[in-house]
């Protein structure tokens, strides 16, 4: 479990003790999966006959609905009401869903949420332009009324998904190259993760017109979730329990994947560059990793420091994104449902 | 080479004959090549490491930019600046070179302008996310500075690049359908190539703050050209010359494919539709269609009216897109260069 900090929040007037992150979060994840799930569903309806069954496919998997949550929370916690960002927290999800889409294709995974994926069941084609549709419809979405905060909505979520987009890139070119340092590694993490959860808080408040240091602080709150959440995922990935990720262990060692704790590794003498570079390169040879090699390679990031370093990045990046919430007045509420699902997206196990 | 009609032109003072239209098209392409090629190099220099590789291959190959020359000189036609629409002859060429992207991952296609293609190349993670990027990035570029106009512009370039996405999605679907009507493969084609011409041709209209009859006459004049040009591109697929085209003769026919001369000869006896349905299906078989079956298949197609047919819907195309270029005032000049693009486009030898 990471080691959360001891959150400085006003708690919220309560007759009892407050339940725990978990159940507060589960609320806000079917309350906005009730909400958004058929907005999403009238919006794609509007795509022709060749694309709607793969899309419909891929969608039927559900989904947390993260993002959509968070472009609600901000919108209440700027004072605001949800109904005002809807066509923020629809497009959001258009966006992830494209992402996700296209990534089972460029990884070739065929199974997702249980189910085969898009690539999988309908081929190469329809994944392909099932994805594209997705991410020119959430445009759409926000510029079918043209008011000034959606125009500057679609603006934003057009320069996060760009940035999405590099580094998803940057992590496929990272592969192939003998090193990367931890700044890079970070930076594409924020690209990648930091930049799609930044802009659903940042949706969320400027949808209801909140006052710019408002807005400002929930992005920052979005941008340092995102970044905690992905040393999570990225401790996960080599230690996580396959029981709970649904991927081997070691998953990302046996996909070379450069990630924070191997960056980290790569930078110190103790992580035995040299060594660990070679293992991580067995991705491209047939034979690839055998188990003591990846039982090797792991030991050698946690001996480099990868392991408590990233541990460590999740918590500062969790009390970053929680003094970001404390700079500003918020919506009491909404401020302490936040500061649960930030809580709950880095407590996961690995 | 198609029929064309007598121009009902209103000619531009000249002081001897108006010179062909290839020579004319040539100029309007290379110009619009010059001001918009090194404008697209700046743009995509926001694309991080990761992106920029892949990206630059592709649109190294250049390309006509015959919709960035649309979208000038419809700019110019509704009586404004080129300058002023520069940044949606940079979009719509950006979707353009998405759709390329994709379309050469999607069909296979090892080689495009006598290169490589991006996921030959660099492999299939970068060409999806290569596209996604270009595609993300058109819009970007309109709503960087997001005056009225250019709000107007993205909006309508989202909406056209939903409906290109649907059509190529449909055509697609349409191959593994045992029979297309006329009308769906239209509607099909309509999507595929009309609207990012109809699209080009709003985009200079609204970006010069054209007034409305003028931008729908426009944006008609390039639904129509997409129509019509897309008919011989389906001729062409059948009966183009290999050395003219760069695709073996009978391309579309061994592709299965359901462009509108089949979808004509489909609908009639003479086209022996059962006959032409199952020759058309050896796609889906190892063998393929024999020579002498891939003749038999394009006799009846022209048996069944296709060839004709075709000849005739790009002939009345390429009439309604000139009699919408004479229903409104435009400057005559960027008028006279328009209907010999018309001319131009519809004019390719089969």
């Amino acid at each position: 479990m990471v080691n959360a900090p001891a959150l400085e929040v006003t708690e919220p007037p309560a007759a009892g003790p407050p339940p725990p992150p978990s159940e507060v979060v589960s609320a806000v994840l079917s309350r906005t999966a009730a909400l958004v799930g058929p907005a999403i569903d009238r919006e794609v309806q509007v795509l022709g006959t060749g694309l709607s069954a793969p899309v419909a496919h891929h969608l039927a998997g559900g989904g947390k609905r993260i993002r959509a949550a968070l472009v609600l929370l901000s919108a209440r916690a700027a004072g605001g009401a949800e109904p005002d960002a809807m066509a923020g927290a629809v497009a959001i999800e258009l966006i992830h869903n494209f992402s996700l889409l296209h990534d089972d294709l460029i990884d070739g995974d065929r199974q997702r949420r249980h189910r085969s994926t898009v690539w999988a069941e309908f081929g190469v084609g329809p994944a392909v332009v099932g994805g594209d549709a997705l991410a020119t419809l959430a445009l759409q979405v926000l510029l079918a009324e043209p008011t000034p905060p959606r125009v500057r909505a679609a603006a934003s979520l057009a320069e996060a998904t760009l940035a999405m987009i590099a580094g998803q890139a940057d992590d496929m070119a990272f592969e192939t190259r003998p090193t990367v340092s931890v700044a890079e590694c970070l930076a594409m993490e924020a690209g990648k993760t930091g930049a799609l959860l930044a802009c659903a808080m940042g949706l969320g408040a400027i949808l209801v017109e909140a006052p710019e240091p408002v807005i400002e602080a929930l992005r920052e709150f979005g941008a340092c979730l995102g970044a905690a959440f992905q040393a999570v995922d990225d401790l996960l990935g080599i230690w996580g329990d396959p029981a709970v990720t649904g991927k081997p262990i070691g998953s990302d060692l046996l996909a070379g994947k450069k990630t924070l704790p191997v960056t980290i590794a790569l930078a110190t003498p103790e992580g035995q560059p040299e060594e660990l570079g070679e293992l991580l390169d067995r991705k491209w040879s047939p034979s690839g990793l055998s188990e003591a090699e990846l039982e090797r390679a792991a030991w050698l990031v946690e001996a480099g420091g990868g392991r408590s370093g990233a541990s460590e990045t999740a918590t500062r990046f969790l009390r970053q994104a929680e003094a970001a919430l404390h700079r500003v007045p918020l919506d009491e509420g909404a401020r302490a449902e936040l500061l649960d699902v930030a809580r709950f997206v880095t407590e996961r196990s690995w």
